[in-house]
């Protein structure tokens, strides 16, 4: 249906909205029969530029006769100052009345889905509508369908890598909030001949993401063309995904996501296999932490979470196999990129094999098994002697030497100049290091901005602690930084005693 | 817990946000440990001033020690450009925290409904956490108590009018989308010697709101004093409620429930019984008209609705009585403000007796009864004869003058100077006049904007029309508005007939 139009003058602000957003004058809103929050069409005749936007409505900043343009509607449609331009109202979108949809309990077709996700790809939805659906898929859930549907839609809104070698393999874990068990997989699985060009996120709720610490290591910002050429000439490469756009729809996702911490399980899924798909992988093994207070807290849902990424990852073209590992207990000693950083450098050059290089064999081992590498039953041990054998120490350092080499050995990592050491108060038996708690120590420390910043743990569950032995050290770039962690060890205490005496009754 | 801060320079921006909102640069951000859209707390040391907002990221528009600020804010820090600002991250408000139990699945408790509205009320939550909110209502529902606390928060964060006479007594229809019965209640309310200040809505989705028809007659823009001084010396008032800021913080839930359309129904009764609460109400009728395509589409859950009603008013200290209407025919023959206004008169002239004055004489025999006015069964014939006498048009034309008259004959009130007649392609009986559609013309031909645009209705259900009969006039401003009605009217039929032959068979 054609619609009524009006001539406006454009009022370009010189701002950036971060999506396409148009202000009219309240009296021209309702001239026009919009409210605030109604989807305009707006067209430029000279240039023959027509677009459509969300509007809001004010009634002062504005005359009756102009439109007011954030930046990038402007460039977009080429208007200056008073420019004209031919305002009318448009249609709500269909991938609108797929989210009502949803939002009233339906389940969408997988054309519903792609709908909104291109429409989430080219920020036709405002906050409002993508916080809502989102909300939607929180509290309904999506179904096996409209999972791989997502997982595709979010693939085919990105960008896609090719690898002229086989087999492509990888590795995720789910909220693992500590333990670098990719910086182990990646040499390990690459210096026994399989292709594994893994990218990883920074850090946002913990003390280093993968890429923080690997970046005490290497450059992390890759280019396609590159993470092509080194994946293939070094079997792996660990990089930060930011940057290469597998799945931008998912940043545009994530970021409605994060303020309440929305976290829906088909949305997770879908997300992991459309960054495995948009590489080409076609084994994959999913590490799921299980653990209280972890995004999964029993076996029986850890369980059920595999099984669906097994199902979507079938659907997608790759075989998938999970692996459920206890998450209530920290992965190696340490907490912050270069503490991280360092520990898997000692793992990797042969001074210790610890509960993180336990881990990182066994997801070896599945991928070995998997890609038809090694019999049933032998991935792991497989692993194991290539870690031993310093096979796996040489590879990681020409991965690190192939991305632009910072430091390819443990004793030449730094840590921050302050440091702290926190004693036992009395003499016991170290009873739960608490990771969360130390996470948090690490972050007021400085982690992961401050990349040598952190928290390195000196003792574990079962040790037992003579009264003022160190529990643990935390290091700063900053006296006050180092002070309010302290403050906070003191009042947090993250390692917990066993209790000998429950109770004395006199 | 003491966070660490940094000292940064303010850079306003002279451009209104709607709310509070600062910019970081992304590396600052990431060094104070924060994400796009965590809060911050930001202090003015000279000025002591220090308040809390949410903070968004870039990496072009501001150097790492600056800091943007929108309008609203950088008055309320009374901070000029290059003025120096501690800023550190805050922790999550309470009301998010509650906003989380209700996405996932618990019920809260009146005091987090309380804390809640109050963030709501002082811009400090973002598009994205009431957007989720909203849609967590939406989707699980509000139980009683949690109604009654929504609508004690309501009306404890807007403005209370108390009046020195007695009994204050109310009416309100549920997603009525035509028919001013309104505009028939308070009259004759009023001249019964009850006391009635009604605010109404202008239309957000339909041709006209009471707000918009009654500012046909008179003035609808009237302050608190006024309506205390009118209310008490007419007994009745028929006003705009958007100045009054009876339940300022349910505008802004409204603004995100609009684009998805989300209604939840907790939320509407607790809007309602909270605007009323504010002026004293004691006796409230509600109107709750079912109909396919309606909020309400059938009795069992009008009932359902109507018994929460009952509930929420009564601890509030209301009494309230629902009554079930027939929503799926017109009330009256009028789609616009002018043409609705003219029905509406022209029934206080006693010109006619339709089904808009028989359901105004029903909800003012409900009130009558309620309030003791009359015994029970009697109210409706009291009400009629009210009408009749000619009392309701008097205490009309009072109202009338003592808000600012316009008009106050049905005789003076003028159409809008195009129209179009359209007729019958064959003759038959009329099976339905879709007010839906009859709403969407008089829109496109310019109503509620344009006054006196619209649609009126010749016919009615099981009338015989003949061939070339007209079935309803369109009036509009504007030549191209009233060509896109008469397109549309022919493509969408909103006059059904009987069909005689259902089929042919040969």
């Amino acid at each position: 249906m054609e619609a009524y139009s009006l001539e406006l003058k454009a009022k370009p602000f010189a701002i950036n909205a971060g999506r396409h957003i148009a202000i009219l004058h309240a009296e021209t809103a309702a001239r026009l029969g919009l409210h605030p929050l109604d989807r305009i069409e707006i067209q430029n005749r000279e240039k023959k530029i027509r677009t459509a936007t969300v509007i809001d409505t004010t009634d002062t900043v504005l005359k009756k006769d102009e439109i007011g343009l954030f930046s990038e509607l402007a460039e977009l449609l080429e208007a200056e100052d008073s420019h004209r331009l031919e305002v009318s109202a448009a249609g709500i979108p269909d991938s609108l009345n797929s989210i009502k949809k949803k939002l009233n309990g339906a389940t969408i077709t997988s054309e519903e889905i792609k709908s909104i996700v291109r429409d989430i790809n080219s920020n036709k939805l405002s906050d409002i509508e993508l916080s809502a659906f989102m909300t939607a898929v929180h509290i309904r859930g999506f179904d096996l369908n409209e999972t791989v549907a997502m997982a595709q839609a979010l693939s085919e809104n990105g960008r896609k890598i090719k690898f002229d070698v086989s087999p492509i393999v990888d590795k995720h874990s789910i909220g693992g909030i500590n333990g670098r068990a990719t910086m182990l997989v990646v040499p390990i699985v690459a210096a026994a001949g399989l292709y594994i060009p893994k990218t990883s996120s920074r850090s946002i709720t913990s003390a280093a993401g993968t890429a923080d610490s690997m970046e005490v290591l290497a450059n992390v910002n890759l280019s396609a063309a590159k993470v092509k050429e080194i994946t293939e000439k070094e079997g792996g490469i660990i990089m930060w995904g930011g940057s290469l756009d597998l799945a931008p729809v998912d940043d545009k996702i994530i970021r409605v996501e994060y303020p309440l911490s929305q976290n829906p399980q088909g949305q997770v899924i879908a997300s992991v296999i459309a960054k495995k798909a948009a590489v080409g992988s076609k084994f994959v093994v999913i590490d799921i932490p299980i653990g209280q207070g972890m995004k999964i807290s029993d076996r029986q849902q850890g369980s059920a979470m595999a099984e669906k990424f097994i199902a979507v990852g079938r659907r997608m073209g790759m075989r998938v196999e999970a692996v459920l590992t206890d998450g209530s207990q920290p992965s190696g000693n340490a907490f912050g990129p270069a503490l991280e950083a360092k520990n898997v450098m000692q793992i990797l050059e042969g001074e210790y094999f610890d509960n993180l290089a336990q881990k990182s064999c066994e997801l070896c081992g599945v991928l070995f098994e998997l890609a038809g590498k090694t019999e049933a039953g032998q991935g792991f041990d497989y692993a194991k002697k290539i870690l031993k054998s310093g096979k796996a120490l040489t590879k990681m350092q020409q991965i690190i030497k192939a991305q632009g080499k910072r430091v390819n050995s443990s004793k030449k990592i730094e840590m921050a100049p302050y440091s702290a050491e926190i004693r036992a108060e009395s003499e016991g038996e170290v009873a739960r290091a608490n990771v969360k708690k130390l996470i948090e120590l690490a972050k007021i420390a400085g982690a992961p901005y401050d990349k040598k910043a952190g928290v390195l743990l000196n003792v574990e569950q079962g040790h037992a602690v003579e009264k003022g032995g160190v529990l643990y050290t935390i290091y700063s770039e900053n006296k006050r930084k180092l002070a309010l962690a302290e403050k906070l060890a003191l009042a947090s205490k993250p390692v917990e005693f066993e209790k000998i005496i429950l109770e004395k009754i006199s």
